[in-house]
């Protein structure tokens, strides 16, 4: 069964990553690119027995930083 | 006007990153864990009048390596 993460920064973080994609953009001659922000995309392969509330665990344990980033979990099928 | 962009690594890519998370979700007893592959998560905020062609190109010019990396663009409303 697959599974697919997404972590991202909360509201309100800096996210200096972003910042520099941003401004390579402008640099590259793309206008019209108001904000980028930049997360993590987790595939994980798991059991059938494995429950998103046990996913959401390992999320909160190891995937995610609970203090500035925010996690889904969705089904890829 | 956001949209998501999902930067994956091919398929037969090693994972080192990948790999790691998932020796230690084994080391914190979580089994049941086959596979994990981490890619990139980029959510841009554009105007309207951006495409999904220019956003294809940003992401073979800039935000994938094409070498090794795919992406797929999707809505974000």
């Amino acid at each position: 069964m697959k599974k697919r993460i997404f972590v991202t920064l909360k509201p309100g973080v800096l996210d200096p990553q972003g910042r520099a994609v941003h401004h390579a953009l402008d640099g590259l001659g793309y206008a019209g690119v108001n904000d980028v922000r930049i997360g993590r995309l987790i595939e994980l392969d798991v059991a059938d027995d494995v429950s998103d509330e046990t996913i959401a665990e390992m999320c909160e344990k190891l995937l995610a930083n609970m203090v500035i980033e925010n996690y889904r979990i969705e089904d890829a099928g």
